[in-house]
């Protein structure tokens, strides 16, 4: 099992590099090499400036133009004996150890692909120029998380027509596998304001669940 | 213009009726009533315990058994007078006077009603029996707040027939009427589970904007 860690992102909508963060005294990307490597074989960290990273990686490597671009880059370093690879966004960085257990035991246990998600709670509308056009049926609608965890061939095989996705389960739906979803956690927020990291901050601060 | 604030709900998620959750000293009812006097001439509160709330509400009344069933309770005690009912959900005790403001100026400015949204930011899927069928377009959707402004006549058309929505621009959605969008702030979350509540000390509690 190799998990790649990807802190691409300019961090446009937080004003600064996020990855630079700290949540209780740790970067953003130290809480998600922390929690991958529970799981993992080895870690290859996406960064976009390979200068400024943190132990916790065994490899690091640069990030490409898009999201997608940087996730081929990670997989460019993990090994060809990798039976399964977990792809992870540091700016996820509350996702728990079980959160990543869940989804490498769905794949070893013979699924294509395992994703965590989560219920979508808010109402949903179609817009069009600024207008309401239609409210849209959520009872079988998902949010999806990180990390996503992936049979390794198949992930390769994915990516190799490199285009681009909003999640690597978009990639590999393309090429005709099942993703089965598993139950996600709706405090693995993704920080991407600064209000998020202050939401982030709470969270991971507050007592352990009885 | 008249709110009609919604505090309804069992409160099955949160352990026990969240109206009577606090939030820096004041409860979730008590936040939502003091933003929607800044822009009202009355306020209805809609409770499910007529007995124990708060002053801040010109009107109470008890809740249905459905949403919907909850804000028609409440068009029941708004004066026939008024031009502009607006509905919000006392579970979203963070949304503030700018955005009541926001909503009834653009309905006095002539929209059938104006709601907040926010862009929807997390990649969704379609499930069916554990495994993900699509990945959703997201590039024209939304997700939707309250405080939500409607012109008075509409909105009481539109809940006249008896049916449940998942918010009330739903049903003047469903009587043919226009819904202008106008922007949502991402910090007027809802409150419903207890990490919820956390969350919104937290966003209640930082220092301003610059």
């Amino acid at each position: 099992v190799w998990v790649v860690v990807v802190a691409g992102g300019s961090g446009r909508r937080f004003g600064g590099p996020k990855q630079h963060a700290t949540l209780h005294g740790r970067t953003l990307i130290e809480w998600a090499l922390a929690a991958a490597r529970t799981v993992a074989d080895g870690v290859v960290l996406v960064a976009t400036d390979a200068a400024a990273t943190p132990s916790g990686a065994d490899r690091v490597v640069l990030g490409g133009t898009t999201r997608a671009a940087s996730v081929r880059s990670g997989l460019s370093q993990v090994p060809d004996a990798a039976d399964i690879i977990v792809v992870h966004d540091a700016a996820r960085p509350l996702a728990t150890a079980d959160l990543f257990r869940r989804v490498v035991d769905a794949v070893a246990a013979g699924a294509d692909a395992a994703i965590p998600v989560v219920p979508v709670t808010d109402t949903l509308k179609q817009v069009d120029s600024g207008a309401v056009v239609a409210t849209v049926p959520r009872d079988d609608l998902v949010a999806v998380q990180t990390p996503q965890a992936f049979r390794a061939d198949l992930l390769r095989r994915a990516h190799r027509p490199g285009g681009d996705a909003t999640d690597d389960a978009g990639l590999v739906e393309a090429v005709g596998a099942t993703v089965r979803v598993v139950p996600g956690d709706p405090a693995n927020l993704k920080v991407t304001t600064s209000d998020d990291l202050i939401v982030a901050a709470a969270l991971a601060g507050r007592p352990a669940a009885p």
